[in-house]
Parts: C-alpha cells; sequence; structure tokens
C-alpha cells in the first residue's frame, strides 16, 4: 500500500510534518507493508519557514497511491495557477482516498474533485472555496465518500487517522493517536510499548 | 531575543516540528525581534524517519540564546555518551530558559540541569531518567523555575508555549495556541486574522 502527501514551495510545517509524523507511526506499527512518500513537481522544496527537504518522487506517482494527502500552506495559492502542476494529476475517488489539510482543499476544487460537495479549510480560505463551488462546512473533518478534508493544523490528526483507519484498520489508527498524546491526557507511563509492539489488523 | 532548538540525528519529526512552527507563528505575531534557530554539531542532521535539514548555527549559539529547546527521539540516547556534543554546552538556568520534550530530558538529566529536581518525559525514558536521579512527574509539563520538561508530543504545545509566554506575554501565546486548533475546536471560520495580526507584548 502507497501513501503519498503532495507538497510544494511554501508548505505549512505543522500540517505537513503531523501528517508525515503519523502516518509513519502507522507504517511501524502495521504488519502491513505501508509505503509513506512525499511527491512533489519539484525535487527539493522549501516550507514556510524555510525548511528545505527532498522530495521522494513525481505527482505521478500520486495518481497510483492508495491514499494522497494534500498539504497546505501559502504556496498553495500559487499552486492553484500552476497549469502543468494541475494537470499531472488523474486521481478517482472511486479507487482511492484524496485529502487535504487547511488550504490544500483549494487544490482538490481546482482538481473538480469537490463539485457539489462539502468541505472544510482554514479560516483565510473559506470565502475562496464557497466561490470555487464548495459547501464550505465549519467542522475539524469532513468526509464525502472518500474525499476528506480537515480545518485547521490539529484537525490534521484527524485526516492522517482516516486515512490509517481504513488502509490499515480502527486498532492502528488507535494506537498511533494515543501514541501522541501529552502524558495524562491521554497516554500514562505505563504506556510503554505504545510505538514499539506491532499491530496486525 | 534569540531561541535555539538543538537537534541531532535521529531526531523525532513531530516533537521537534511541532516546536519549531508554533515559535514561528509567535516570531510572526510578535512585535519583538524574536530569532529562531535549529543549533546542532553538523551542518545537516537526519530525522527518525529520514527527514534532511540544515541547521542553522553550531551549539555554541544554545550559550547565547534566551530559550534553548532540546529535540527528542531515537538519537538522544547515542547524544548522552557523545562527550564531546555534552561539552559544548554552557547553559545557565539563570539567565536562560530550558526545556525538552520526550527523551530530550535525558540531555537536561546528563548536563545536569535537572539534579534533585522534577521532570517528565515519554513512557519508554521514565526508567532510566529516574536511574538518573531526576523525580520524575507524570504530567504533560512540568516546570522547575526556568526548566521546563514535556512529556507526550502533543505536549510539545505546553513547552513552546511556556517559551512564548515567558518571552513575548500571554496575548502572542495564546493567539499562537489558538491558530492551531481544529476548526469547532478552539477555532472558528470568524478567526480569520489569528496569523495575521502583529501583537505587541
Amino acid at each position: 500500500m502507497k501513501v503519498s502527501i503532495v507538497a510544494f514551495d511554501g508548505f505549512e510545517d505543522f500540517d505537513f510534518f503531523c501528517m508525515w509524523d503519523l502516518l509513519n507511526r502507522a507504517r511501524e506499527l502495521s504488519t502491513t507493508n505501508l509505503q509513506v512518500q512525499i511527491v512533489s513537481d519539484e525535487c527539493c522544496i522549501v516550507s514556510d519557514t524555510g525548511i528545505k527537504i527532498r522530495s521522494h518522487g513525481t505527482l505521478e506517482e500520486a495518481n497510483s497511491s492508495d491514499a494522497i494527502l494534500f498539504a497546505s500552506g501559502k504556496g498553495t495559492t500559487r499552486k492553484l495557477k500552476d497549469e502543468p502542476f494541475l494537470s499531472e494529476f488523474n486521481l478517482d475517488p472511486a479507487r482511492q482516498l484524496i485529502g487535504s489539510i487547511d488550504s490544500g482543499v483549494l487544490i482538490l476544487a481546482a482538481l473538480g474533485l469537490l463539485e457539489g460537495k462539502s468541505a472544510t479549510t482554514y479560516p483565510p480560505y473559506v470565502k475562496t472555496l464557497g466561490e470555487m463551488g464548495v459547501n464550505v462546512v465549519e467542522k475539524p473533518f469532513v468526509c464525502e465518500g472518500n474525499v476528506g478534508t480537515a480545518g485547521g493544523c490539529l484537525a490534521a490528526q484527524y485526516l492522517a487517522g482516516w486515512v490509517i483507519e481504513r488502509l490499515l484498520g480502527a486498532e492502528v489508527k488507535d494506537a498511533v493517536l494515543k501514541s501522541i498524546k501529552p502524558i495524562g491526557e491521554g497516554l500514562s507511563f505505563r504506556d510503554f510499548d505504545v510505538r514499539s509492539a506491532p499491530l496486525a489488523h
């Protein structure tokens, strides 16, 4: 199984690395072979705050992935007008899970994946998303069949959790989300195996 | 004002990038000039999951910072035995805020900053931390004067929030922590200025 996170220059750190980290925890915990990769139209991409990372593959990789998650950030707006970028995608919600966090939803809308559907986003993008014909819902996570959208950085947990549960089962999702809780707020000192015990699904 | 995040090979992504992102939001929101930098004993460092990033400065930078936060991850254990690494630090809680997330607390203990004090950590490190003479407390955040420790990845919010409040005030801290809440769970569509309006302190 393969999950691709689509990133671009000007991506937002928290949203991106939260999804990346949680999916990699699922990869470690599950007995299923899960590949988690960063895909982009450039070999290196730079975040909003200047963090430069390498991508693992081209955008074409997204088209053959079981799940595709779009990053967010100030760079999203530029990508909306980037025809070569948009034309690389050939995604199909009938066979793939497709999701976004915060402003990433604008790319889903630009790709025609949200026509007549509901979705959520980060506050500054509500107006633009509505103007693109999407029913914008004030919720942390909105799921329309195989298209899921999350709004507010910490809602990246719900988005990643949705993908993990759909691909690897509820047991792996629960263990992954538990493993990042604060001590005394969902995680205790007795949970010392939370990141090491492999989970079947 | 200067905040340094100390990182090393094998750092944990979520813990590190959560602190990094929140401190950069504070830098953007505040009218105070805040420098946020990644310091290391290598020019490039690679996370637990293979994310390679550049550091901004040497460990010596930590000694002249107003706040120093230690990253966590599987690489921590190796750093505990790395004398050249440990000997670079000349930290002083009387003039600096010093903090850690999860296993990073082991480095604080190795530097003698927790003698006879209380601290928290991630579950697998409770035993080792106790053996180093620290009173291990099952809480998400423990503050002993100017030394703060957080346990559980999402408690990185409390650690970064503590530094932000101490350096830039409660108003900036509140705005930063609000800006990452999920929609409907602390952040609403009306909060569209949450990341753009500068805040004095």
